[in-house]
């Protein structure tokens, strides 16, 4: 398996989901059992070096790797998800996507003060999301170790947004 | 780790998601290491027997668990979503929730004819979801071997409904 191989299980949708979008598709890449567990495998290298805690996923398409990560590095794991999802206390944070504003809860007791904790997503575009969860990990005490992603649209500089953390992608576009 | 103690790690939320309803809320057992490994070590048990080819997630809370599965089985996976969310072209199937109508979709290509599927959420209610999924899955020419879940309820009789499957659940209420 090489990483190209990867780019070319990754399906190209024009206009999802508004006009003028290219959406990845990585649907294609989980249906195959090799293409996944080679994600799985590389993430869960890279992750392993940091002795996480926590594995945070964010809602949806970030839970179909974050939970596997956990398992992987015998970490806890911990759903960040739209208003209004979670259904105990939480912690939110507003913040803005592409097309307008949003906000993302955390649950108040998903991490205890001084826990090493990984942000997973399956994406990073402009980096407003994966901020947004680092913010809730930060205000529950937690570490920041890694921001983790399978995708990386490099042209929308999202890593440049978020400098001050440590970010890892496997495929960059 | 016992059955009672994973009940207990297990949170009910009063009148969530509406008055008079009491929400199972997983995100304890999640967060706890030890607690989300038995889960996933005793479903994979279970689902080993049935030499899967595809595990089946429903969206949100059902991603959790069946990508773990899917990696630790050796088998793809494929999401099934609410209507709008999935990226490429889509089979959809309607069917009644407990308050009102939904649609879920899975796309065109999930799986193959003839593949052995595990259809895998987080809670077993009415299981209307669960039959949709199965629906779906069957208009592909898929065979639903198992649908697998953490939690049933078992006083809503979803297992009547789905008494033409095979259904296994780890906690029952």
């Amino acid at each position: 398996m090489t990483l190209e191989l990867l780019k070319k299980s990754v399906r190209d949708i024009p206009d999802f989901p508004k006009k003028g979008i290219i959406f990845k598709d990585i649907t294609p890449l989980l249906q195959n059992h090799e293409t996944f567990s080679f994600i799985i495998d590389a993430l869960s290298e890279e992750l392993s070096k940091l002795k996480l805690d926590l594995i945070i996923g964010i809602e949806s398409r970030g839970f179909i790797f974050s939970p596997v990560l956990a398992y992987q590095l015998k970490a806890g794991f911990a759903p960040v998800r739209k208003q209004g999802k979670l259904p105990w206390r939480t912690h939110q944070v507003n913040y803005s996507l592409e097309y307008g504003e949003a906000v993302l809860e955390i649950h108040q007791d998903a991490l205890s003060s001084g826990m090493r904790v990984a942000v997973v997503d399956d994406l990073l575009a402009t980096g407003g999301t994966a901020e947004a969860a680092c913010r809730l990990v930060e205000k529950l005490g937690g570490k920041v170790e890694v921001i983790a992603c399978v995708i990386e649209l490099g042209f929308l500089k999202g890593r440049d947004r978020l400098s001050s953390y440590n970010v890892f992608s496997m495929l960059n576009y």
